[in-house]
């Protein structure tokens, strides 16, 4: 497994870093984003440090996937939105935030208007650890 | 495999409705957006018929993901965006068009201030197949 000292996400992972954790596998680990888009918004991570769709192995980005699908059915029931966006961003253009290979499983909102990519605003830390706690059960 | 007779989605994969082709393995086709948001805009579909990420089995989720990786570093050579999205859209909320599940590979530009999701708009279908030809080469 190949981490990158200076990376956020590398410290997620390593259990290194607080975080809202949902799920893992040998592959994958699932938070929540703590800067919610809407409720139920989260991120799967590679445990191997990639920085974007480019650089990722094969194995990775279908472990992710597969979490991702996970996590939509367990964001879906849990919150109950109008849709799900599942996305993932590379480079400047696409306003990638971290340079660590993420799938944003992103709950919508009819007229919620998201644009790629959303402005970034803090969610509050004890309704995130609820729904976390909420979204696990439902796994 | 499991087809819906009246999915625009499986025509295509099946052959029986035309597509830019890109590349296609056993469970992902590639094909251009003939809507594109910007140039080199693609799409991979699932060979199996699923209405959404829900739906879709492990198999083919994972094969969708790789089909994408793979596209996406093709579509980086031809077209040199500044960055791209991979988008995948579920339910009314998230604006789904095809009820089949299909991933987008979204070239981004800087300051195009894409939405999700963005209009539809009817490309040029010369320029597209020029640009489909290109792509296919750097596969
Ligand atoms: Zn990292
Ligand atoms: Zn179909």
């Amino acid at each position: 497994m190949t981490h990158d000292a200076g990376c956020i996400f590398c410290k997620i992972v390593q259990g290194e870093a607080p975080s809202f954790k949902l799920c893992e596998d040998d592959l994958s680990f699932a938070i929540m984003d703590i800067n919610p888009f809407n409720h139920g918004h989260a991120l799967i991570l590679s445990k191997r440090h990639a920085a974007n769709v480019h650089e990722i192995d094969d194995d990775s980005i279908a472990a992710v996937a597969r979490t991702a699908r996970r996590i939509a059915g367990a964001v879906e029931d849990a919150v109950k939105p109008d849709g799900i966006n599942i996305v993932q961003a590379n480079g400047p253009g696409a306003a990638q935030s971290v340079l660590h290979y993420h799938v944003h499983v992103l709950p919508r909102r009819l007229g919620d208007n998201a644009k790629l990519n959303w402005s970034l605003s803090p969610g509050d830390h004890d309704a995130i650890a609820r729904l976390a706690a909420d979204i696990r059960a439902r796994l």
